[in-house]
């Protein structure tokens, strides 16, 4: 009897997804997929299976991924050395090719983890099917080498892998009108993809908790935002290093019609699980003024 | 933390639903609806959302119900006494009537919970569309009136309904070829249906538990079952009463091309679920011979 | 020679039709179905047989029934007592099962007698995909219970319907946001649809010739009445008590975009293709200010 | 009142019509259009505008037409002469310039009459899209020119033009493999396009009253004749001069997949609405051995 | 070795044509055939063959052509005298049948030619599928018959065969609204077309070289005008006789949004390939004021 | 004139070409990309303008290429020594982790190529999609590592690629059935592609000039080798070294329904051109014994 228990909870948990399926059947959302997520094989595992779900209970799961401390990584083993400028890597020709076989490995790893769990996906950059057009990325003075800067994304490709059950998988490499490779910041992309797609949501797995009201009281995680208290809070002096131009790339996202941003804890087992289909707020979402607030802030 | 660990205990219940997600997504399953969960108001809110479910995760959900009780209590009402021969109602034009009447208003009030919920549904009955054509039950020489043996099946309003994201709700009356109405046994109805759509599944929701090798002891349970044993059980003279046509109907829709055929026990919550999501056996499967068995028998 | 002209009558009345049936072809038409016409059984099959011919020259035609004798009947039958209130039907939970009950027998009957003539039909509520949402109508302080007002028609059901070529056929019963059932005034409900799905046409089978200028004088029976005149007659306090809110839906229907609406005398045999197909206007039609007019005025 | 009778018989013709537009609807029928209907004014107009009927009601109507007196009228004119071998016009180059041109102005004559009464027309011969390919037709040693048979039909343009709401109107000249002009029996080509398109009905509009089982004997009209009784009467030897090949067609369409072939008399006005409309058996059917008989032998 | 270098030219011919397949993929372009190129045997088969690669390599071709000479000539042979005012043909109703009849003769020999080198086309005249729809043209005071001014293109029938591959072949005839036949300037036709299609491209075949700066100096080609030159050249007074009407005609083409006109001689070999595949400018092209201009001039 | 005469020679050209894309419109061409032809930059060059040509005039061309050289030179780069057992790389996990990038990295690079010359591309590995399922190669008793054998094909991405008007460009990698990568022979890939979407042509650019009847003898180059004779030469013993494997890989790929199978010298300029739109036979064709052939051999 105890385990007819057990079973019962089990079903409640399922009904209780019921009205998160409903809100996004057939919505596209994209999952900016990094950090500690990609590096331990568990949390890994546990990420390919939550999208293969979002996939099979009906939503449009696109994947954008990057691959940092694998670059650096190899880029030792072949005698190159990382130079950064402004917290940019100065990415010359030779510094290029590593980066794009980085990705592209990476990438195709991922893709055969989602194969592997039933779910159909692709493995693609930016520059097939021209996905990701940039122009170099100009830091003042500073020739930091293909560094890009997205000036358009064309979406007929994603469109025709999504309508056709394929989730793709986006390693962030563009090319400009020469059509030469260059890097691009995965967080960039994700949101310009985003935008070009009109997703309904947007999910950033970092390795923090969330956003905090002050970043040094860890009682101070936000759970909801809107774009106008995100833009008071940027004005504040109050959001430190890495997180900065992360929100700002969620202001802009939801000004580009994306509905919701979030920003996960990605070291969170299930994280875009309890995301989507609960009524946990983890980590932060920013939304639009006007757009309904989920929950209370957990202060 | 605490909090946590039970989240995470929910992300696993989705995580471990996703095979069986896989294995039905889009495939066509009838749910023969009917005994207490039809009466129980929490068992009844229970059916719908797992059929909600089922829909929303890309299953094509078909529901037959009947509707004896309640048909007895509306025969009362209007002061028509219910007789029966060999177990079928004797059905004269005036008991036809409430028949009609009664399975119209369940039919539609299914309807209404189903749409409650989130779900598009449509409540037909086999006249709409001619879904179900019959021909009057012969029982030797004895007349009992307007009840049916169905003779075809037309699956073009179900297809119709099914492609367009409808759930058919079916009411088991049928039209003989001057187009008058009649009561069908709703479990043949089901199997008929079933059989025409294709189904990849079967599920009826009755009072008992399931199949017994020795009916008078409850240890005996049997969760799976092929034809080939079935057919063997059947001869065994160990099936009583109400449990002989309905292996039988199970035994016909495997043989007219239905992978597998549930007898579940609707007094049990999210009877539904735990079939279609778990890996535990509740009930009985009936499949085809070749078929691969899920469950070890539970003796 | 005799037999010879008498074909040839025959098939000159055929190519007569031609100009109407290329009017309306593929157009969605609504018949209001009511009155005399469902009570008298050779009016009935009549009726069937006129849309089952209009189905099939192209047109899409829907009907919209009620059911008052009937409902009455029923009452009876289960000894509930009619209550009416400003000429509404008091309508306690009891009342309305039974109304539901009649009116979807009625419902089921009548798409048995269109799939005898052939023509696929599928008989629906309000109910059935969300079609008819409606708010608690509101009569001063009067509770008159479950009697609704149309707030939203939801047109997917019915065109998917249509698209595959089935007629719908639908009962005035709606739901309200709560998902309880409510009656609907069957008028309200064709005004409604029509105006919804576009039609070009829509018709009352009523049990009275038309619109007169002089009700006291029958031989004041108006052909044709534009929008304005319409309305001026209303206001001359000349039209009598059933017709009122007739000529009022009437007048909502063009507004709402129906090209013209027809007030026909149901007691005529085959009013409905005398209506269609030839150039004799029977009963009174109401037309857009603007529309050219068919007919002279009979006085 | 009387005035009431008169509209009520025509409702009448009009229903009287249903089950013979639910047997074609849908269907593709061909009509070879010939003989005095092509030449007397008003039976002109009343065979475009009993094909429009046929359209406008669901059949999917090709007309194949040939020119024959016209073609000797502008032979005369241009001062060539016409010369005949064994029935076969003996078609030169010149000749077959002047055939073409003829049969072409027929051709979009009848197009523009189609158009005129409001249905989509399309005027092609043979050579559009290859619907009719030849060979050189040999008679004996004897070289009559420019006279085709039909090898092949190629109904790709013809679905185009039916699928897309178009009444294809053919005038019987086909190409060869080196893709020169050749002439071909009307007759013929009605047959072949019929089988290639796999008609319902083939009717033949003709100059005689049908096939008599004694051709001196005007009242031994056979109304119905099935193909075993057809080839009967071709080896009685009772069939003269113009009929027979007539009949040889009807027989070999019906062997090929048409249903029902029909011999016309083209001279009664509307014969098409009175064939298809009509339970009145105007000249005669050739119809398959296992066909269901309409009429009664008018003997 | 010397063959290989010759095989490679070839291969670089067709490289070459690469950017000038993209241009034009998918896009409609009118060619308006006439002058010597229908005349010269081996120009035609070139014209022809010219269109079937144009059609191969995916662009949707339309063909426009006149009859002059050949009208003319069968005139004669019928004995009718050819009248002309102000340029145009008087055209009685004997007239009109010769016209038709000449215009359709080229028509489906044109048809032959293309389906020769494996195109599909179909030979239509502007009454078909009332393609072009005409006012009779009126000259002041003067009757000329029936002579046509285009006042509607009707598409459908040019859309279903170019998207159901085939290549329209049109003849300049039209209907007026009582459905009689007119003749229409083949010039007009093909640049009405063109409009209503939003052709790409319209090409004249021509007799010319092109347009002269100065119509005496051979030397004065002008490769590339825009409009507003073009309208200037118009002012001008240089511009004589046959050439004015049709720089007029390319001027409303532009205006109605084709992208590119161009003034081809039809007497050079291939000049529609030249045209179409390569950088060579041959004759003049009229292009709209922001047009890009490819050719310099010539001078 | 002169520069006319060279205009001319360039149309007829494009002319000559016209039976040869007649052929294979709309026909799926497989291009197995290698030797030289992939490594100097001119040819690379020419090779995919090619395959953008054959494209845009209506095939559908898929690429699958290898990469040999590059493969080792980054074994060294990160000093892992290459060890070949049989001619087969032994490929270890950290060598498949090489192969993988490198594959990835010229994989990219072809589109990015393509994508330059205005042709849509997209870059997949047999683990996208799933398109190459593979066994692990066993080679008697030796390990050889990652070294796959294919066993299915699942052409589903490819045809959502053609069909959706993309190249795909595809590198031989395929995954077990516990996901794992495997390094495949691009030669057996090229091959099981083409058998499985049934190609109309498969071509192999290599570094040798076709297949000689006798190696040591240059003049017996052979054009065209039906399968029968393909399988005698490889009987006789005459074939050395690589063409061995490559000859049997054409003639499976003929028994699995190819059409043509083509060895092609990458090294000349466009030879894709030259074997695809002239009567040129350029190296040798393996063609089943029924097809027509084309080339008359060279010797």
């Amino acid at each position: 009897m105890e385990d007819m228990e057990n079973w019962l909870a089990k079903a409640n948990v399922l009904i209780e997804a019921l009205p998160y399926i409903q809100r996004f059947h057939g919505k596209t959302i994209v999952v900016k997929y990094g950090g500690s997520a990609m590096v331990d094989h568990d949390l890994k595992k546990n990420v390919i299976r939550d999208v293969a779900l979002l996939k099979l209970v009906g939503f449009r799961p696109i994947i954008v991924h990057g691959g940092g401390k694998e670059i650096t990584k190899w880029m030792k083993k072949v005698d190159i050395e990382s130079e950064f400028y402004k917290g940019l890597r100065i990415t010359d020709k030779p510094s290029m090719e590593i980066v794009e076989m980085v990705l592209n490995k990476i990438n195709k790893g991922l893709v055969s983890m989602m194969e592997k769990v039933g779910v159909r996906a692709v493995g693609i950059s930016g520059k097939d099917g021209s996905v990701l057009k940039v122009d170099k990325k100009l830091v003042g003075d500073k020739d930091i080498g293909y560094v890009g800067e997205i000036k358009e994304v064309n979406t007929e490709l994603l469109n025709t892998l999504l309508d056709n059950d394929f989730v793709p998988v986006i390693c962030p490499i563009g090319s400009d009108d020469g059509f030469y490779s260059y890097n691009i910041n995965a967080d960039d992309a994700a949101c310009a993809i985003a935008a070009a797609v009109g997703a309904a949501k947007l999910a950033f797995l970092t390795d923090v908790e969330g956003v905090y009201a002050d970043p040094l009281d860890k009682s101070t995680l936000i759970s909801e935002l809107s774009v106008k208290e995100a833009e008071e809070l940027l004005g504040s002096g109050n959001i430190g290093g890495g997180m900065l131009p992360k929100i700002h790339n969620c202001v802009d996202a939801i000004k580009s019609g994306v509905s919701r941003v979030h920003i996960l804890d990605g070291r969170i087992e299930h994280c875009l699980l309890l995301e989507f289909f609960t009524n946990r707020g983890i980590g932060t979402a920013i939304i639009g003024d006007e757009e309904e607030r989920y929950y209370e802030k957990n202060v």
